[in-house]
């Protein structure tokens, strides 16, 4: 039996996670992101510090009347009182208590001299602004949670101070003591220890907050839950601070898939890789492709040498199923392109290639071959999923699919003394029975090829008006030969729902970039039925 | 005392961690790569699959007769015999044999259901296959190593099979087994009972190879070395198949700052942030910011809140001194901006900024904000030498080295039906006095400018007829923007005897390369002495 209730999922991305360098979150971003944080089924979502500033007040105003949370609640973060003012006198104290959030997070020093130095009061003053702010918001009727700031620090100075603030806390009525290595220059043995330390001599329920300065932070917080603590804090992505917060979903995950704790609502954790990425596009930051669990490329392989052992047995070849975070296998087409992994990547977008008549084998060798060559002649299809399935559905159907054919086109760059260089390009194609000469300007030269070819384009095929060009990347083949080498440019175009990757080939920069704009196009306006 | 020898740091970027989805290094980029690790100070460098990969056998050749290591030697990785043949007569073993390398790392099974299902031989066979395949590099004068893959699942299923696997090749005359966890599904506390468990009772040295699918990479590593390995594999920036490798910094950093373990030869570790960034120049994926240790971010503080705090003792906000890893507390853009190394790099250069007149201090602080201004801009002098020794020129000297002026630049790409694409550029400029207007073809812009360039200015300056350009690297900065993010270009050019990198910058592609060709002639001409 459980003496402390279910165990905590705390999330702290709008909080902690939002203090990441470049991360600028809306208030409207925040809603959505604490949607999908609802949807995960994490127990806590920490909005922010609501008082200290106008976006957090806003945010938890907002919160009240749109955010129908199913799962989760949420939690004002702030300070405990000043010193020397009553706790019910503090107007900061105030805006917790009257956030609307219920839960109330106070972070408090537990560092003898972080008290000294940043907070400028002294030890005995700092216990009674704990005390008196805890009492005064359960009186409140609050929830209270206790972040112990940078306590595995204190902890080293001066255990018995760390100590006596947990207990005042906790004493007080906080539900919760998290210890927090808010500088993240732990070990998992060393939190192990001093959470086990904690439970046996301060009796108080322990939680966890861990950051990534060693590359240990999903670590950590697993030790301190192995040593007892049964609430933990992390963010989506790991976004935060310097090397970030502990990542939620890879804790969450390794706690269910690994260690067989139930932490999340039955089913949710299947929604985590589409949750991770829908809170990367809010934030705006690239999904990390390595990200544990749910990156693009978690449980990818180079299938080459391993593709028919993986047909006979996928697990042999990964440490768990993919679906149990939602996430898939995914099998790069790589120089080491064999049959087999050709005809499971075949599967995968959807073509049957298996079949065991001679006709059937005789494709599945066509295209292989093909890819061979092609590959051999600097395309890659590791990334270009979308380029792949334009050369299956030629192979698959006789034709190459075509929305328009291109005349010609030209690129103009050129500079003037001191003055930024301008490109502009000229597209001449026949679409939908119609000729087009569009000219289109741009900052650089394929990006006005760009916008000359959509341009032209959207006359006849509306449906391109919402394809972007998202990213777009460069890789000199074949080093040693300066400009005259081979380029290979990977474009990835989105119609705001998904995006796909088309890559194109060739010693001339501009056109190898006209390829993967061309198939770019091409593939979306197959995808959306032209 | 160690029985065991000094410990081993062993590095795998080049064959494991290129298995990562999108990774491709020429042998040129090996090179490369393989001399900073050597500055590192790692004890081996494993170069690939010699004899299985055309490109690894090349490294390797091209290792022996171009590197010229100070602290690494040089592994050659690759499987054990055949099923069924002498390990003598297998010439997969004789190119391992034969590598140059001198330390052979031998992949062996120790998963009986991978040995039936994917080596498909028997138990017995695949025992025999290590025994003779190490004995065979023994008795050739090779030190043997033994990756021993999938060993930890196959220790799960068939414990005695598994320490059986280690026993035969310890006893073959294996130096060190490497425990490796291939499927990356391990938790640092089951890691290290499986290594006690290893050393208690198959009594062979242990060395640990780690993946990163849980988010544990680094600490499952840490846990092994705290039950008694000796020898840790990892790759630069983590780089590897699906989540990647456990990244090696991170764990040679934790071993010497945190657990007071010397690993690295002394003061070496304090390159790790500028060896970490040109890796990732070198394989022209974008530095994580987040990345532990080495990351921009690493050591950034949002400090409002604690700015004064942060000026009486930096040490009460960050975990170490960022100077351990060669990385800075207000680190804008990248570590170079750092005065001690803007010295360094200068007196490197053949220019004394260290004096201690403060006229001489100015200078350093000046060039120091120079390039903090460039960095952010999307600079980096990290790896383009040239460029920045033309900045230390015009800093120290008052004026830029210069030698011509250019008027007006222009460059024409355009295709026709079924036609290749042609580029055509025109350069206007004055050298020597005269006035040149010259237009050159090439198969992509950037040839076609290059060609004009040099024949405008081989005019006025003869010795350029031996200058070629001879690497062209692309990397879109900002990703998320597409074609209209900043574009950052180095450019390679060779005199025959020696080469030089210079850097360009721009929104326009065409713009940024034309900053680095003229800073490569410019840079050529002053060596030269124009």
């Amino acid at each position: 039996m459980d003496l402390h209730g279910a165990f905590h999922v705390y999330d702290t991305t709008l909080r902690d996670g939002a203090q990441q360098e470049g991360l600028n979150l809306s208030v409207a971003d925040k809603l959505s992101i604490a949607r999908q944080l609802d949807g995960l089924g994490v127990g806590y979502i920490e909005g922010g510090w609501p008082g200290a500033n106008p976006k957090d007040t806003e945010f938890f105003r907002r919160a009240a009347a749109e955010l129908d949370l199913e799962n989760a609640r949420l939690a004002a973060f702030g300070a405990t009182r000043r010193a020397g003012v009553r706790a019910a006198d503090d107007p900061l104290v105030a805006a917790l208590r009257d956030s609307g959030a219920g839960v109330v997070t106070l972070v408090a020093k537990s560092y003898d001299r972080h008290v000294e130095l940043a907070l400028r009061t002294t030890l005995e003053e700092n216990l009674a602004m704990i005390r008196d702010t805890v009492s005064h918001l359960r009186a409140e009727g609050q929830t209270v949670f206790l972040d112990a700031e940078h306590f595995f620090d204190g902890y080293r100075a001066n255990r018995d101070y760390a100590l006596e603030v947990l207990r005042t806390a906790y004493d007080a009525g906080a539900e919760v003591i998290a210890l927090c290595d808010t500088n993240g220059g732990m070990l998992p043995g060393w939190v192990g220890d001093v959470v086990h330390d904690v439970r046996e001599n301060a009796q108080v329920r322990v939680g966890i907050h861990c950051h990534n300065d060693t590359g240990c932070a999903v670590a950590n917080t697993l030790a301190a839950v192995d040593a007892g603590a049964t609430h933990v804090q992390g963010t989506i992505n790991g976004y935060g601070e310097r090397t970030g917060n502990a990542d939620l979903v890879a804790v969450v995950a390794n706690l269910e898939l690994k260690l067989d704790r139930r932490v999340l609502p039955p089913g949710l954790l299947t929604e985590a890789t589409r949750i991770a990425h829908a809170v990367a596009e809010v934030t705006n930051f690239p999904p990390a492709s390595r990200q544990p669990y749910v990156g693009s490329s978690a449980f990818t392989h180079k299938a080459g040498l391993h593709a028919s052992a993986i047909k006979v047995d996928p697990n042999l070849y990964q440490h768990m199923d993919p679906a149990g975070v939602g996430n898939d296998m995914r099998l790069l087409v790589s120089d080491m392109a064999g049959r087999a992994s050709i005809e499971l990547k075949g599967r995968e977008l959807g073509f049957d290639l298996s079949g065991d008549s001679p006709d059937d084998k005789t494709l599945v060798t066509r295209i292989t071959d093909r890819v061979k060559v092609l590959e051999s002649r600097g395309f890659t299809f590791e990334a270009a999923d979308a380029s792949f399935e334009l050369l299956l559905a030629e192979e698959v159907e006789g034709v190459r699919p075509s929305y328009f054919d291109v005349e010609s086109w030209r690129v103009i760059t050129e500079t003037m003394p001191s003055a930024e260089a301008v490109s502009e390009a000229t597209v001449k194609l026949k679409a939908g029975g119609v000729r087009y000469v569009v000219t289109g300007e741009g900052n650089g030269p394929v990006n006005a090829l760009d916008h000359a070819l959509r341009e032209a384009i959207v006359q006849a095929y509306p449906q391109v008006a919402k394809f972007e060009l998202i990213d777009y990347k460069v890789r000199i083949l074949d080093q040693g030969h300066g400009t005259d080498a081979i380029t290979r440019v990977l474009i990835e175009t989105s119609d705001g729902e998904s995006s796909w990757v088309t890559v194109g080939v060739g010693a001339n920069v501009i056109e190898a970039s006209w390829g993967a704009l061309v198939d770019g196009l091409t593939f979306g306006l197959r995808k959306h039925q032209a």
